[in-house]
């Protein structure tokens, strides 16, 4: 098993994994090593790396965290491709649904360490069962309406779920930066930490989670996370076809401005 | 397409509608031009009018606002006839649940700017994305428990989706003015503003949401409003049903105390 | 119908039922009259008492409570015999999801009134529409993670639907006394007052809700619990089954290490 | 427990039930000892039967059948009384709903011996995981459509379950003996016998379910009926509600054409 | 209400609509005058008149069918312009998922007769609770899969509900004329008659109906129809997204073969 | 993209693939080459397998289809350990739910070619669009309540949606060998071959939709699919709890018997 856990901890360009002794997988989304900037190849990894580690019963408790003091920064929209094609966007459509199945089909506790700026893919963090914030880490949206596109990606369907649909809304609508404070009093948050120790406090709650049985700890995130899963499964497949459509309208709508 | 809008816009006696160059329209629930008390003349008008505003794509943004300072402040009862027949019961049943679909089904951003007293039909404003209230307005439901009748109109589901079970169960059951600034806590309203500033202030979101291409907009409010169409279309049947029937069972009452 | 109430109010070792003349039924749970520790006789005779409880339309309003200052205090997990036997576990399946759906199924105001500890089943207690709390009652759960069990026979699916989700599991996995001014401030507690006088407002609440007639009180009852029950319906069942797997895992883990 | 079964077994006048050594226990609606006429005693007794039933342990496999070469013939409406009054209505409201689920949460194998006619109330048939039909059986709806009332109770949702949407909607608008044969076709009836050969053949395939363990004849009840439970959940009370409305609606126009 | 019933009756281009004394509505699409080829115009104007039919109280009972002996016969493409345009498919999608939610919402029993070809928008005529066809007619669908574009429109969510998944699947894949003969085995047609006499039996059957009161009609409508409308809620607006993404795509591989 | 196919088409001793030049995908289970005889390596194997398949969009069209004249004949038992012990259970469990999610996203058409013995996991095939059977095939659930334990792993729900609920109670209940004929006649088997023509056939079908734009073969897919995977994320975790519980009383009861 030692072979195939190194096989696919390594196969990713965008995404380092650790995993201590007692069964802690440390996951960090990174851009050559510094804070992340979401591209189309984290798009693609980030679907099979979080099927693996969720097939993988070596991993104990997840973690999930960024890399150098951020979680996620921002997106390289050139990656991407020609999002007005429907052959692109497609695939777009896809990983991006299968990716958060693939989240809420890890069957052991996760947690999100979140330092600095959580601009993008929050959502991944919000499926962790718990997640813990530095003091000075903020949540914001700067990938949808910000920049002229739906919000469809599970983004709305997470901060939903996790802080009540009126928030949600106006958060997404108007997206400003959203202090950890805030999204405690929100319940989204459940603690709020120095700047620096949100991975080892979520270290330490990952000690306090091992203390349980395996199959308790399987058992407790498979309850946990069903509802918020079946809430996925039916709603973000037609929230990615809906921000496809806006984003070939607002490329659309960009072409027709510079050819006046 | 300008007769057209006409054509609707002065087609009710209780709703008044205008349209800014923008497409930003302003949909006013009143009375003779005063406070909207809701008579049976609105209830039937309000299906109507929302399917139109819906229909019509020159409208953009739709804000939500009540005449004269308040939203709406009570309720015409002897309007809607005798309530005990099931002939009666039947048209209130049939208009309560489509209008609220109707209002789901606007398919671009909508906005409630509430001013003084939302003490019936709050559900409506419910149904905005994000709600703009003044300082001093409060939220009441004056027309259901507090009179004796079961609030099956889609007031608990809405309240229920917005601000959790508990708060919406003891808010209809013991129903007492909430001012907005609690309700803003409650993650209901998303801005409190000044008295008087209501409208304004949605007035300046609508611009700001312009800002997104029409498609953008369109399919935002689609994918936002869907969990919530969802519950009304599964609820608020129901629940009218059993509103009919605790309203036959309250006249009942009252004319054996009569009689008595 | 008199010595029908009679009856069943006497049938329980583990519950005391005492109504009044305006039909206020408050439901007692106990351990030979002191404090409540949950033992397999409590969660049989719930079934049961819960149905009859519902079926008896003399009961206008329900009231559940604990004896002698707290809800219901801890576990007798010897009771409950090998909890590791399939057959054992069936029957805990099944009086579990039945005993939610009972209480779900009473079709009147339902009123918690909790002092001091609410440390097993608060989820009976959200199934209320409205809980009374003392300033100085807690709630926790200490029959679940904290001693390496699931928590998956409701009082997930009760604390995410009125708490949030996020609260619910931070809640959940790492068990500390809650406030009742926190499950206030949560939107799960109604109404927090003075040490001992939870069951006196409770009893005022009641007479505020009698003033409305019986179909009014039963059908809002009815519409209300709907979305909880449906969630009920769909969630303890699995979530009863997950428990079970993980007590038959944590019962060979600890014969192991006894063996060792 | 011989003594508690005793005492249940014995507590209706319209319901007789026997219980062989195996722990097949075969329930027979009568009206009297003769062929069922449903009357609003049974209504009652139906609730507060299953519940026992379902509750009793020693109940292994349970078999639905009528008495005296009938499943279910008529309806004795004058029993229900005045069911234009909300109060009376309400009642038949809980229990209409009630007794669907308690059917549902009998945790053994259910099956229905049908013989003769089944013309009232054969959803408690479908709610059975087998139905075993004497060829000169013959289903039918004679208590809804036919006499001008909403088919609200459960017999749609149970007939679009088994027979599909379109079969259900067309028989029970357009009433007519529906021959045992065609129900087989129609997938409901999953065995057509000799006729008065119904019982001897479920007792047949009871003593094969008896060969399964106990908890997987109880588990495999619970994941089979699981589906339907949830439609009967989310629509039977709307259903009844629409049944009492269209009630009171005819005994109206009766009351007006009398009264012309 | 004489002459509003006589606006919208003359409303529409493509709907032509008698109602006799009784109340019997007969809704009939065409193509100036003759077999309905359907297009954007149709799209358009069914949206409206559908929502009209269902609020105006003085239709008892609605009949769908088609012109000069057929149902719809075919689609005439180019009326809907450039279907990758995401604008001009914004339009398609919300009026295709608006209009099956107000067939759903007409409030009174509909029947569906069908002559000639139903080869485009069947779903429309399986909105309805009873189908009548005659014996020479046939189902297919010309204008998905057959020329390249997913089937999302609520033809497979319809076929699905009525005839099962697997009929409809493998129906739509591989689109053949069905016969009348085989839909009535499948449980989608209710009765079949002699060609030329699906109106005259549907006439027939509206007829027996309007025996009923009419909050029976109606409310038996709302509860037969409550099942699909959720499926069409959850389903259709997800399903014209995809349908869209087909589309464009089609028109991309057509531009690039005609370029190569 | 070819070096990686190739490693995955290797990598599983229990599952043979080829692909053409097309992108048609022959997925064939099998044992040692010849009939397939499903063990825990197989139970793992398809998990990982089919989350490749779906994720490689080389993969144009899937066939699933058995070795050597078969399709899945039965069960290696002891592959799988002692079931009773709860941590083997939680991975069969884990797998068992994956596994049919992973088959519902592949984002293709899938076809089920269809010979000899379906005695095992035909859920798998029903989870395709269409399935191809030859004339001789047989389909049966040997693995189930056959042999004492509840059918919960998706044989239940997959049987329910394609055949109707009472067809897949009694089938599962008394397990005979269900003639492909019945199968066609129930609706699950779309077309019935000549022995030994079911892969041939199902090539054929290939070939036709591979006429469609490759965004509507995904899209059609992804439409199809939706309402059963939405099932199989609902009932299949619990099912497979319940069965879990079942076998492990099934192996208690047989010790008794021994020591007894």
């Amino acid at each position: 098993m030692q072979t195939r856990q190194a096989e696919y901890f390594g196969a990713y360009r965008t995404i380092r994994m650790t995993r201590d002794a007692k069964g802690v997988l440390v996951v960090e989304f990174h851009s050559d090593g510094g804070p992340c900037t979401f591209s189309a190849q984290h798009h693609t990894e980030v679907v099979d790396a979080f099927h693996r580690i969720a097939q993988d019963r070596a991993n104990k408790i997840v973690i999930l965290t960024g890399a150098d003091g951020d979680f996620i920064i921002g997106v390289d929209w050139n990656s991407f491709g020609d999002v007005s094609d429907p052959g692109v966007w497609s695939q777009i459509h896809d990983e991006g649904s299968q990716v958060l199945e693939n989240i809420a089909n890890i069957r052991v506790p996760v947690i999100a360490a979140i330092e600095g700026r959580a601009y993008i893919h929050s959502d991944y963090a919000l499926l962790a069962n718990v997640i813990v914030a530095a003091e000075g880490s903020t949540f914001q949206d700067v990938g949808h309406f910000a920049v002229g596109v739906t919000p469809g990606d599970g983004i709305f369907t997470t901060w939903s779920y996790r802080a009540g649909a009126g928030r949600a809304e106006a958060f997404l609508l108007n997206p400003r930066p959203l202090p950890a404070a805030t999204a405690y009093e929100w319940g989204v948050v459940a603690e709020v930490v120095p700047n620096g120790q949100a991975l080892t406090r979520a270290r330490e709650l990952a000690a306090l989670y091992l203390k349980a049985p395996e199959v308790t700890r399987r058992d407790t995130r498979i309850h946990f996370i069903q509802p918020l899963k079946e809430r996925i499964v039916r709603e973000v497949g037609y929230g990615l076809s809906l921000e496809g459509a806006s984003s070939a309208a607002l490329l659309r709508s960009k072409a027709k401005n510079e050819a006046a």
